[in-house]
């Protein structure tokens, strides 16, 4: 007997079923926006990650070399293929391009509660906008998606910032510091303490007065005080863009669920304006729940014409622990809407009649197994069939059948060819 | 810039959005039938595969050592997987157990067309049960699902026979046959010379002229001839199990696509009773489009409880030739039921136009791009969109907005507090 890999995880149907109707909200949301739908490849060139240093994921790459001697990956997030995709149709793709998908990824990563090394992400992109409105469709797509899950903004609260505020803020120091590692420190913040905050901020060159000014002034997330400190046209002009992304949200009915919060920075270092992380508003899941943001320089890194770009992830494997704190997750079981029942050489008969509901587009299963009245029974409460349809010998003779409530367990006889008859889905209540 | 693998495909929105109708409705009958999807993961250890030895699929495994020294591979099939998952749950699932999934899979094979190294498959399977209704079921929802996606029995067949049969009629012979190998050789006949085919039959120990024979009685097909040439209780079982499996179709309304043909063996050994291809009914895609079988041993052979399973996995490569040819393969083109287009500062209104049309389930889109009159009308025919529905500042000083028909060009004005009114989905001529 085999073992599955650890941090790779097998779904079963009552599980997946609750899964299916999260993922299929997420995608459904995002079609109505005109999103469109693209498929990608499990594996890429290895380099498209490597050939950029200082990025943890590089260490959690799934890398090897193929057969033909390539050096390949399994592909630990979407963004470099989908601008891969970008570049190799730039000219014919009329803009701007509103992507999705929802697929595994895969990093070799520690697994603990909600983080597994195969997961699943629905991203949502936008490119060849430069305007606050696509940041804004990109919020509001994420509010409606969890709206349309039964979240309200009692339950999550997406936490906004701008890359260039933090960046602009740093810059203004008449000190020599590394920009990415202070923005790293910052996006650390929350998991550290204070002090390893301010000897982060230190190691990436501002002074200790100065790391716990910036640390405060960004803590304080008063953006005219940010606009004053700094006082120069890149932190105007970053400060003035996140105000016309959230006036846009607000025209989109996304503005309700956004909160100013400087700190967000989000890890990857290819975010370039406005930024956003979703978090439990109830902070009983501390981490958070996905995010996202525009990434503007990312295309043109990888051979395009410049293009800019805003986009989203949202994950399958943390979503459901807010889900499931909210008391919104699907039930985790199956449904069926017929089990139709054979006892004796009713085969015929109940073939017909789970031809004629499985057309009318219902969940109807029949027996393939021989199996006897009571084990057809027990099975059919197995997957909750909710009418179970008895076609048997004796019931046959006299032209009928037996329609059966399992919820009730109130059952009744219906001539056999009234049966399902003219009604769509007709079930006890009906024909009693 | 950098490329994308050789044998991987990237799929743009109009390719996507046909091969996303083709799935659903793989899918769709699938759920109708009562099959419950699971989830399953990319990587399993390689063993499952390297420990079973004789298949050519062993060396087409994309295979490496991951970070923790795990001898992994990507996986080039389901049914390993799934036959590790039902001996993981053997006591709790409720049998007959019926799971479907779509999913890709790798090989390191030859690339062609219709022949990727990431190929997606819709894998269909029913655990516990031996009785032939489970193998009609499977052949059932197969002729169903094509059907569904608009192929009739003027486009596909379904060549039907028994691997005891073959294996029978070998054992019914007076030398020492390699079964496994002959049978292989019958799989491959009709891509290869007769003589070759002859050839490889002697090669599994049957002398020239019982390879002839055994040619001609198998290419014939006659099921009585076959049962009184071998004479023996395992041909008859056989022969008496294949005529019960068609005779169980005809009820289930699958017996009108399948034909018997005992060259059918499948490639893969683990098939044990009755099997089946799918081709195209007027040869012009010459190879099989996919194929199922039964497999009552793989259970067991993984660690698990006697276990019958028989099953299927159609194959989204090959699948779309047969469908193109036969005309049904959906347009390559994504659709949109409206595009609302902003003229100056009209975002506010043209906002709440679209939320509430998105509201209502369609597609719909709205400028995020700050784009003129001219680029948005040209963005909405590029995105096929059959409603624009203008928000001019003009316009809605007189509380108006246009509604224009993009098939006709027709436009007229409607009040804006109007629209979208009461009507679910307005068009043009609802409101002209």
């Amino acid at each position: 007997m085999y073992d599955g890999i650890k941090g790779f995880r097998d779904f079963y149907p009552g599980e997946m079923a609750a899964r299916r109707e999260t993922i299929d909200t997420l995608e459904d949301t995002a079609r109505r926006y005109g999103f469109r739908e693209i498929g990608t490849p499990a594996l890429e060139r290895a380099e498209m990650w490597t050939d950029k240093s200082g990025d943890d994921i590089v260490d959690e790459l799934y890398s090897f070399e193929d057969q033909g001697g390539r050096h390949v990956t399994l592909t630990p997030e979407l963004t470099p293929t989908v601008a891969r995709m970008v570049v190799a149709k730039q000219q014919e793709l009329s803009k701007p391009i509103k992507w999705f998908s929802t697929r595994p990824f895969w990093r070799y990563e520690q697994v603990q509660q909600g983080r597994q090394r195969e997961f699943y992400q629905t991203n949502v992109d936008i490119f060849g906008s430069s305007e606050p409105e696509a940041d804004a469709e990109i919020l509001a797509w994420a509010a409606n998606a969890l709206t349309n899950l039964g979240l309200t903004g009692d339950h999550f609260e997406f936490r906004v910032s701008h890359r260039d505020i933090l960046g602009g803020v740093l810059e203004s120091y008449d000190a020599d510091v590394d920009t990415e590692a202070a923005i790293r420190a910052v996006d650390k913040s929350d998991k550290i303490s204070q002090a390893e905050y301010h000897d982060l901020l230190v190691e990436a060159g501002l002074d200790y007065d100065q790391a716990e000014e910036f640390a405060d002034l960004i803590a304080g997330g008063d953006l005219e005080e940010v606009k004053s400190f700094a006082d120069t046209e890149r932190v105007t002009a970053a400060v003035d863009n996140l105000q016309n992304v959230l006036e846009a949200a607000e025209d989109f009915g996304a503005r309700d669920y956004c909160s100013i919060s400087l700190e967000t920075a989000r890890g990857l270092d290819y975010y370039t304006g406005v930024v956003f992380e979703c978090f439990d508003s109830t902070g009983e899941v501390s981490r958070s729940i996905f995010g996202g943001g525009r990434y503007d320089d990312l295309i043109e890194s990888f051979g395009g014409q410049p293009t800019p770009a805003v986009g989203v992830a949202v994950g399958t494997a943390t979503l459901p622990l807010l889900m499931q704190r909210a008391g919104v997750w699907p039930e985790e079981e199956v449904t069926t809407d017929y089990y139709v029942l054979q006892i004796g050489d009713t085969r015929s008969e109940a073939a017909r009649i789970t031809r004629e509901l499985r057309e009318r587009g219902h969940v109807v299963e029949t027996d393939v197994a021989g199996r006897s009245f009571g084990a057809q029974l027990n099975y059919a409460d197995s997957i909750n069939a909710e009418t179970v349809v008895i076609v048997g010998e004796q019931d046959l003779e006299n032209d009928e059948v037996t329609i059966k409530d399992m919820e009730s367990g109130d059952q009744t006889q219906v001539p056999v060819d009234e049966f399902p008859g003219d009604l769509e889905r007709p079930t006890y209540d009906d024909v009693a």
